[in-house]
């Protein structure tokens, strides 16, 4: 995988459910907040075709535009507890459309040797006005560009595929 | 589609997030909701084997055993703005496995007429010492029998697969 | 206490901490949810000085305000546990100043037998581009008039007053 | 004050209400966090009267003990915006009862020159299975009074009190 972006997240006591895990539900704004940082911080290798390596992803957005999400999917692997030090969200890039694009991540410990979750989502970019999408600018395909990776390594979601496709 | 409860949830003002629309992440929180309002309330119609319409699915299930997700897919459609008024999410079984089962749903207007997501599920019951999984009981899977349905009608999902089948 | 409205509200189950108890932080939503079903429902009796009874309190203060919370105080007093039928908030209002006002409410079951918690806030209108304050206008000081009844009955804090009383 | 302990707490995109800043519910949510980190990190300098460094104030309590809180006062001096830095919770003891303590807060910048808002709460040692009160042990005790600071300097409730005195 060539460029993977890891993020730190600090757990919160109320992420944690009656279960004493935490809830499925807040690895989902898990993933929110590392697509936030991703996009909140200067671009720096990621900038190209106009684009400045001060500029945010979010800048080169800009005000007029939303960036939503179309669709998620996330598998779960193993339980996280609450802790004081963070968990790490691995977030890269695994395609980038006209108007879309889409993100693969892992909710993981620093060196990838426990992984507690795999995603993806599918972004769109919209008019606030009209929630039309919006073709993508250069600079802003260079930057996603420079942070694709592979697939997500999703093990449910294969086993189905393989046997939807055994049954034709 | 046979049998599809519908669950009515109450919007929450710190459901909307800074773009004015009910975020993303909350989604997921109304299908748990669903879920759970589903498995606490009296089987009813849905008891057999063993259980009475009194007894809840989570009565079932029991203090021993957690029904954990594995899995989440959801379709974000159309966005969804505060109202003092409930939101409905429809929730079905898609489904029933050995030791495992699947939710479909929708979130909705009462009447259907607008949908704003589609979402599934992957369910497991697991021991909560050991973590393994455990098999539903005649009366559990006799009650997720009678609340199937029609496989979750994804849009994006489906173009997906199609353009997979067609790559063959 | 005259006149005082019930709020209806639905646990959810990421409420619950790992206490196995609604989580304390989540109190404040529910208040802040009982004053947004208070202010966005047709003021019906507590229409006058210019206001209809269709209109509700939130159309009367209008898009260019904020209503602003400045400051809470909440007493938990018996834990609340997760269930499929709803928590009441009985919400009123304590005091009517110049731009400000605070609410008084109690997290209870619906014949007010068992509180859960007792709570005020107080809340300013202020303008969103200046951030100054704002006169509350008649027809809003009539509704807020309306809704008033008692001090909040805190336990704790009346202690501590009377200490302090007794110190000098 | 003599002891301030300052917590970085991440701002998450799901913090920011409609109104573009951070929700005045989830200020509660920092405070929690900051009790948390503070209590489930090695003692160090607050260690004595039988506990070492390595222990945490959590381990202190021990399993079978809960921390409630009783009791929340919170000030909103000013609104508080997203950004991918941290925020900081400075906490820190105002006093030590038989069974009970208070936290004193600031929501701050680092350096301290703006304050985002200020807050108390008082917090019960209770059994987990009778659910009454049991009384801190000296090496508790002793931890929180190496905490300890000066009394919450809130500016509304100041005024209230005197108002409430100069009426006598």
């Amino acid at each position: 995988m060539a460029t993977v972006i890891q993020i730190p997240l600090q757990i919160r006591f109320g992420d944690i459910d009656s279960y004493g895990h935490v809830n499925n539900v807040v690895y989902l704004q898990y993933l929110e907040d590392a697509r936030v940082q991703l996009t909140h911080t200067a671009l720096a290798d990621a900038a190209g075709a106009g684009a400045e390596p001060h500029h945010s992803f979010y800048e080169l957005v800009g005000p007029e535009l939303f960036i939503l999400v179309g669709r998620h999917e996330i598998e779960y692997l193993l339980p996280l507890q609450f802790r004081p030090t963070p968990v790490f969200v691995n977030i890269w890039v695994t395609k980038v459309g006209g108007s879309s694009f889409e993100f693969g991540y892992s909710v993981a410990e620093a060196d990838g040797g426990t992984i507690y979750a795999l995603a993806a989502t599918s972004m769109v970019l919209v008019n606030r006005s009209t929630g039309r999408p919006v073709r993508l600018t250069d600079a802003q395909r260079h930057a996603l560009e420079t942070w694709s990776g592979d697939p997500v390594p999703f093990r449910r979601r294969a086993a189905a595929e393989t046997a939807l496709a055994g049954a034709k």
